[in-house]
């Protein structure tokens, strides 16, 4: 099959909380929304935020848990972008979960989640290649 | 900030189960691999699928839980390649969600968890396009 991810949906509580974090936080724009769910276009896929109760049913799933075992990152320009984009991410729903910190194999990056508990790293990693549009190649 | 995430990191359990499903199943393969990770290359950014304790330890939270409040999703290339996929994931450690249904607003889906509870809705979707690298853009 295709190496390939569609679509990242998160379970929020409140998508008006929820858009606050992404579009005035992250400063990024909707492609699409409406009372239940909203979908961003990202760099090859789509990230949608929906109604946690409409993600369970349509899974089948009774009950979800929080906070779930996953993490998404997103990768800033540079060392200096870290703590004033987490720092804005915080200003706009999100909780601190670790300040940046240098790990053994370089970089600089720290940890916020959103306003549903969803972690998002913010990290600079200079192996790590971003192209105009935003694709991310691995890199050691 | 660039519409853009670097990293999905999934937590497993158990690195050699969950290297079967991705590996055997979707038939992916690792860009890097060691005891406690395994890095997959996909289209625009990296998935990543760590032990749950590094991960925990790593976001500074005492615990995760299962299954969290997200799901993912691959696309197919078309409505009779779903069924297949699914079916080949059950074959290496998924376990069924939701057998495939037509959605309301059109397409073919059901939902498969990896062997970490994570869920993975397989889908076609003829109003998404994905582009010969994997890259898919939201569509209507």
């Amino acid at each position: 099959m295709q190496q390939q991810i569609s679509v990242i949906t998160l379970g929020v509580s409140d998508l008006a909380r929820s858009r606050r974090f992404y579009v005035e936080g992250f400063g990024w724009r909707p492609v699409f929304e409406n009372a239940e769910i909203i979908f961003y276009q990202m760099n090859g896929f789509v990230l949608g935020t929906w109604l946690e109760t409409a993600l369970a049913a349509d899974t089948e799933r009774e009950r979800l848990s929080r906070p779930g075992a996953f993490s998404l990152a997103h990768n800033a320009p540079s060392r200096e972008d870290v703590q004033p984009t987490m720092n804005r991410l915080l200003q706009f729903g999100g909780h601190l979960l670790k300040s940046p910190v240098e790990p053994p194999h370089g970089g600089f990056s720290g940890y916020v989640c959103d306003p549903d508990e969803h972690a998002w790293e913010i990290a600079w990693n200079p192996f790590w290649a971003i192209d105009p549009q935003g694709h991310v190649t691995f890199g050691t």
